[in-house]
């Protein structure tokens, strides 16, 4: 959404993931089906990247995040990322771990809502990827397992244990960072971990029904809105209440705004222009 | 509750709502059921001025908020509220928007429990004061709808950004602040936005029986209460337990303890104070 | 869990508690049945010298935490306790408000996960007790009541104004801290409240089972797991990012990890060291 372009040219390949944009929609698919989508060194670099410059596109005005074949993502690859670690130096360590918890920075911070479309398997770092999202759709085969301590690692890997207890509470957050346990669809919907419940199969149709319809509204609105939940979140409460006043001060000034009214006072749909 | 009274006179008419006292406690009803009790600037600025008057007075020991008509309240006012901030310049906006906030922070900061009596249409403005008050009694008519994306405005309006996550987690919060969706009263009451399910057309009649039971009871004691719940949130843990600590010291030097273990050995009921 | 021994000795027997050892899992048991477990001036600070006591024992991976007889725990001894603050001075009321939060704090710090095993009444100071613990073990008797107001104290006492909301979100717990009614096992679940519903009268058993399995797992995970749980309610997103990198980045470099890799290349189970 940013109007500000530098030097830097796009990437026209991407060799981890796929990615389109249409129509103000960007989508990445995780595309490694026979893995289940599990991330390697290469995925976790392209979605740093790619978020980064999907960040500074015009363009884009939505974003959904879905893996091809039996499942979401099935977190990193155990071969090529925990059986690499294990002969890495503290550095490499630490800056892969940077690596990963910057994707999920990313993900909260960029400016557009992110819509995660998920079914079958999202576990590992795929879970926290879902959990980062604005929305998680997700269809009846879904399952998110944070399973972490299953493989000797902290369960707050990648925000996870900042993430979950505020969309969860902390007592099932707990419980979820803790034993790495599967959660099934019904469970999910029932803790809040699921914004929208799609038919078996059609997760990713929902997910870009929804995606279409934040790219052709009020798209600045909806981007102010990410950045307060997400800053808000670590704000007192007169912190937050003075950066709301700004911030509908600027929207009051801003096309949408009087074209709603404009178009309710003539009775018809608003022409939204996301600005 | 305050005993502190200065020079400043009680407002004896207020022109855009309507308010009574009556044995400790407080009500406002929002009065203009032809619109539905849509706010207008005059209504925001009673909203403000009247929770700092009833802040003062040391009768006031519950506050129930409540529309007449057919809903509680549909929010900003349409023509009188967009069409003229339409033509206000930056400061004006600003101030505007900050009122509005003024009022969410007064009803979180006054010293005295505040129930909203939820029926029909909570929407905009009118869902966040529902969300800013310490309890939410609505009758199965009752609908929220965090509306300001629909009119090119940010969801995070007053303070809803920092609230609602709060109150159902960040995942139910970012769909409805998104989206604006109206929640009917059974979504309201699973993620857990409603906090007394009323039967239908009685919510006014609970919300007034809890006010009155507050009222008749420990009043300190609830007051200390509500102001640890809206501090806390915005404590570290370890500085929470320290104002638990010389809240409970202060409160153990108070009449209604000593009450309670006098009323306790003679197996009668305590006759509270509220001090 | 910590390697580090000085000159303290261990305390051979805990007049106001029992403690058992055994396999890694601690089990503290209120044992005062005739009194529903009312707790004493001296259970207060048995707890906290025995939490700082446990918290050093490099054999501590889990602890239990139980009450004798037909409820968990019924708060702070009527009598013992209130009956004994009314002649207290300040200085001495803020001492004793200290210690129970000091308590709290060594529940939520303490380097192994808690799981309180509840049956029957979980009042007061026992509600809190049971609301620090990290999983919160319960069978179908159980409920939990905050009644702090009804003594004329305010309801946040020990953290619990904290932690509540953070549990079960800002609208319950204002319910719960400010009227101090019991929350049955049924509303309990679904408010999520309780980490998992054991079979009548199998609670301690259950949580026991819980207590071995995370005995028997990756404890240097889990009890990593449990401080960032704790730490992140705190912290920014970005900090909390940070600190996942540099905890995963260390567990990158145990034995756990490694062993992990080893026995799923095995295609065998892993034996998880704790380390």
């Amino acid at each position: 959404m940013s109007p500000f372009t530098g030097s830097v040219a796009r990437t026209s390949d991407w060799h981890h993931l796929r990615c389109t944009v249409a129509d103000g929609v960007a989508t990445i698919t995780l595309a490694r089906p026979e893995k289940l989508n599990a991330l390697t060194f290469g995925a976790y670099a392209d979605l740093r990247d790619l978020l980064a410059e999907l960040s500074r596109e015009k363009s884009v005005r939505a974003l959904v995040l879905a893996g091809e074949g039996r499942g979401f993502c099935s977190g990193g690859d155990v071969d090529e990322i925990i059986g690499a670690t294990l002969s890495m130096d503290t550095a490499q360590l630490l800056d892969f771990n940077r690596m990963t918890g910057q994707v999920v920075r990313a993900v909260r911070e960029c400016p557009f809502p992110v819509i995660a479309a998920v079914h079958g398997v999202a576990a590992g770092a795929g879970a926290v990827l879902a959990l980062a999202a604005d929305f998680r759709v997700a269809d009846p085969t879904s399952r998110f397992a944070f399973l972490f301590t299953r493989v000797g690692l902290s369960g707050g890997d990648m925000g996870a244990a900042y993430l979950l207890p505020r969309v969860v509470g902390l007592g099932h957050a707990t419980r979820l960072l803790m034993l790495g346990e599967p959660v099934r669809a019904p469970e999910a919907e029932r803790i809040g971990l699921i914004s929208e419940l799609a038919d078996e199969g059609r997760a990713d149709e929902a997910a870009h029904a929804l995606a279409r319809r934040l790219a052709e509204g009020p798209a600045l609105a909806y981007a102010q809105t990410k950045a307060l939940l997400t800053a808000e979140l670590d704000m007192p409460l007169a912190a937050a209440i003075e950066l709301d006043a700004s911030t509908q001060a600027l929207l009051m000034n801003g096309e949408d705004y009087a074209e709603f009214h404009a178009a309710f006072t003539e009775k018809r749909p608003p022409k939204w222009r996301g600005r």
